[in-house]
């Protein structure tokens, strides 16, 4: 997507891995359970994570109202998102070479703070990207939780996206070479895996896990 | 750790959730592969992600000597770097307690670059964190390759710490009332896991995965 190119976000290095199909940055955020949302407070950058979710062209995020750089996020201070997914470990046959497999987007923007039907629509957004299923079985905000929460939308305008997949990019020297030609050289896909779930002490007695955990969608469950 | 304690680092929202033994900050550094680095370019916050070890009272972050935002961070410019493993996915009665169990480390500072040997042993740290038992069997670094390499150290002086765990934290009033009282709610573990070892096409034929690849240390794959 040619309109997020700016001098600001283009990757410099590595640029054979950068890659800037908006239908990539999508399924990445789609995916993704955790931002690294980065806001400068009297020349010092401070980095919160935070969950995470795709709305159109915005992303969403939300934390505590009491948090002085949740405020500053809503006023539109200058802000940077970042969301990576790891994907693989790689093993080269050179120090150098060897690295990790990833997916990770790099937003920069100012936020806007949602209101009324809009925040609550986002934060339905998130709990479907976070726990897929769960919003229509539990209790939703009340006025008091509400104003306890700041749910945010960056917009996705300027931004982009590395992504490095598969097999090592070994120095073709290092292919004819004893011992490293000799050695084993790839990669280990990693992803995230969920265990079973864990009732809490209150779920009475026949109340089963709710199909929605017990059917994961390929989605969330692949990573 | 009181040393670590400034206003800047102290935890101001859900202070239940924060932690400061340096021993729990050790372990999540010890068993995360990837921090998220802030460094401020002209008023604009940028979050990288990085491969990333301890050694000591030092975190170990690397990148190419082509980024400016690298070279920033090795002239000591303020950095936030942040760690975060995520632990698993908090099935509340209500969306306002419905969240996730992490473990996050936020690392202010200023790092400082490094050189000779020491760089030789930080990237050697590096390599035994994300990779580990590969160095020795792997071609070490040339003068070229060191050069295209900054790799810094950010000392653990001045940091906190967020640790969610276990079950949902509902409101009681939830507890006790239809329908919330009766559904299901608990959690969700998740893990980083590996899959089977790929071989690239350059392997000799009878080369067999490495044990290290075949015998997951516990650390490295339980995240």
């Amino acid at each position: 997507m040619v309109d997020s190119l700016t001098d600001r976000t283009r990757v410099r290095r590595l640029s054979d891995k950068a890659s800037y199909e908006r239908s990539a940055l999508d399924q990445l955020l789609d995916e993704a359970l955790v931002a690294h949302v980065g806001i400068v407070d009297t020349d010092q950058p401070f980095v919160l994570p935070m969950g995470c979710a795709r709305r159109g062209d915005d992303v969403i995020l939300h934390g505590s109202s009491g948090s002085r750089l949740m405020r500053r996020l809503a006023d539109g201070a200058a802000a940077c998102a970042t969301v990576t997914v790891l994907d693989g470990l790689v093993y080269a046959r050179s120090a150098f070479e060897s690295s990790m497999n990833y997916r990770s987007a790099l937003i920069l923007g100012c936020a806007r703070g949602l209101h009324g039907d809009d925040e609550l629509d986002a934060l339905r957004t998130l709990s479907d990207q976070l726990l897929p299923g769960r919003w229509d079985d539990i209790r939703p905000p009340t006025t008091k939780e509400r104003a306890a929460t700041i749910t945010v939308a960056l917009p996705l305008e300027e931004w982009s996206m590395k992504v490095s997949t598969g097999a090592p990019e070994d120095d073709p020297d290092d292919l004819d070479t004893e011992p490293w030609r000799s050695i084993w050289a790839g990669h280990v896909p990693v992803h995230l895996a969920r265990s079973n779930p864990i009732a809490d002490d209150h779920v009475p007695t026949g109340v089963a896990a709710p199909s929605y955990l017990t059917h994961h969608r390929s989605r969330s469950a692949n990573h």
